[in-house]
């Protein structure tokens, strides 16, 4: 976009600001200004060994952040992790991430949940930070629906004590409790291959898991929005105390975007492709909620518009648009994206400047 | 592009005005401002009859002119007239045609030469209009290439009086003379089917023919630029004592856009593709030139805008855009035309508006 829009404005000062909305590009997007990224080895959904990328940044307080991506390692992308049930798959490996992190120092950790293959309530993701779940002859468990179905009790008093310190943010923008017609289960189970007849058994080891660590915990968090997002990991990240956040708004914020858009004339965002889905809650939506709350006009220029979605859209942006500029398959889009995004940025910079100066 | 444009300006003046550059559409760009279609039984370029459409308009001055699209007639497009070879083609049914449009009171006619399948130096138009071709035995002779390489004589005694009361316009793009290595048969011959090694001879016919026209009448014409037109049809309407001029000029004269464009606050205009030769003539680029002279910046909607134009386009346009709203096959491009064309006109009025807001 700033290569199309320089060769129209030579002067004009741009920046080119990086989005995401919890999804895919968000740990890219959170260390634009300043970390690293962290390798972690970690356990994916079924427990092989893998390699996710994490992120370490630290504030001008002096804050360390962590940041980490549910998706990198139970991602539902995850051939290996989708190889087994999902009565075997567990989000383990996501507690290993935070407990290296926690290692390494930081003491706030946004954990991005868009994407996983597990639905364990965050049982996982609880056994690798100390609590243990044990059968009714005091067996280990598992931390996978499949070994919680015979769980008996909870014993959370080795949980990582660091945890009580550290400041939770949970960048979700799903609304659904964890059990329930509108569980996690119910509503994101299928997706992640529930079966139909499998969804009442399921739910109920959540109902019954999310139970015992409530009572152990002596806190309640399976009824709060989000408790279902992730298969449950919203619930187990509020039981931690864990705050949800939109993804975007994180992002936003961290980035500067408020700060970037002060004083600006325009702002040209997009995605992918646009459609109704777009306008809850991902980036580009976002960005023109900031950039109007800056009174900043925007502008979408995404690799496609769905014609469905564009009078909504259009309640949004000054303008929507393709970065297509005549037919051509999906491949050739995405290999010729970068020239095709410039020239598209270029031909709206042309129309703006033409129009303001009538 | 008017219902586009309409959603985002309720109350502005729109003129929806139709353009052409002598090709497709030129008949209907014509029309569009009043007159009739007259539709006309011709043979076509091998002999078989054909209906064509024509056009008749009366001006203010109460002048009657016609319209004629070679291309309806003797259209490279037409498999009928196409199924023999070139050599047996002749243009008579345009000469029909204009002696058709004469009974009907026509003083005036605009011709349109683009698209022709027939290279006979317009042998068969004269031929309807009285010129008799003959062979050192007096027999007349067919008015196509290979009936012509025996002609020997001339008789224009015969030719129909009223031409030389009537204004002729041939609408084309080319410079080209009769004969030669620029000529009609070495240029646009093979895209017709003129085999290689048949130049020499074709180019040879058409020459001796030229020369004995010229003589009979008293005029020259083989030299002059645009004779090579249409295979040699800009030759014969020359010699008649037409005038040539770019399709889109007369096109856009005659629906008026230059009183449109005085005070207008902008321009769109479009095509099915846009690319290095749409500035070669073509209706966009002429519009934009008529835009330029108003002082209206025109913005160009097409179809497709090819990449490696758009650097000479932008210099014309203030923004070149494609109405596809994302990866499509120009099967749905084309299907999805209307919509896709109010959508994309909706958009860069809502940018052009929010443009001259700031």
């Amino acid at each position: 976009m700033s290569v199309g829009l320089r060769r129209v404005f030579p002067h004009a000062t741009l920046h080119a600001c990086p989005m995401a909305d919890g999804g895919e590009g968000t740990l890219a997007a959170l260390l634009s200004r300043g970390g690293t990224t962290r390798q972690v080895t970690v356990r994916g959904a079924t427990g092989v060994l893998r390699e996710a990328a994490t992120g370490l940044f630290t504030d001008q307080a002096q804050i360390v952040t962590a940041v980490v991506e549910t998706a990198e390692i139970v991602g539902i992308t995850d051939p290996v992790g989708m190889a087994e049930p999902i009565e075997m798959r567990s989000s383990i490996g996501l507690g290993e991430a935070v407990k290296t992190l926690l290692d390494e120092g930081a003491t706030r950790f946004l954990i991005a949940l868009g994407g996983s293959s597990t639905n364990d309530a965050g049982a996982g993701l609880l056994a690798a930070l100390g609590v243990r779940f044990y059968d009714a002859e005091r067996q280990l468990l598992e931390p996978h629906p499949a070994a919680l179905a015979r769980l008996s009790s909870v014993d959370v008093t080795e949980l990582d004590p660091r945890l009580a310190q550290v400041e939770l943010i949970a960048m979700s923008d799903v609304d659904n409790p964890l059990c329930g017609s509108l569980g996690a289960t119910a509503i994101f189970g299928p997706q992640k291959g529930v079966r139909p007849e499998q969804v009442e058994q399921l739910d109920a080891v959540l109902q019954a898991c999310a139970d015992l660590l409530e009572s152990a915990l002596g806190r309640s968090a399976q009824h709060s929005p989000g408790a279902g997002a992730a298969g449950g990991l919203g619930f187990a990240l509020q039981l931690l105390g864990a705050q949800f956040q939109h993804g975007a708004d994180v992002v936003a914020q961290h980035v500067g975007l408020p700060d970037l858009l002060r004083g600006a004339d325009w702002m040209i965002t997009g995605e992918g492709r646009s459609d109704a889905q777009s306008l809850h809650g991902k980036a580009p939506y976002v960005a023109s909620r900031f950039a109007r709350e800056a009174n900043v006009p925007s502008t979408l220029l995404s690799g496609a518009i769905d014609a469905r979605a564009l009078d909504a859209l259009t309640q949004h942006f000054a303008g929507c648009f393709s970065l297509t500029a005549g037919p051509m398959t999906l491949q050739e889009c995405v290999a010729q994206a970068p020239d095709l995004l410039a020239n598209a940025a270029q031909q709206i910079g042309l129309l703006w400047r033409t129009a303001q100066q009538r």
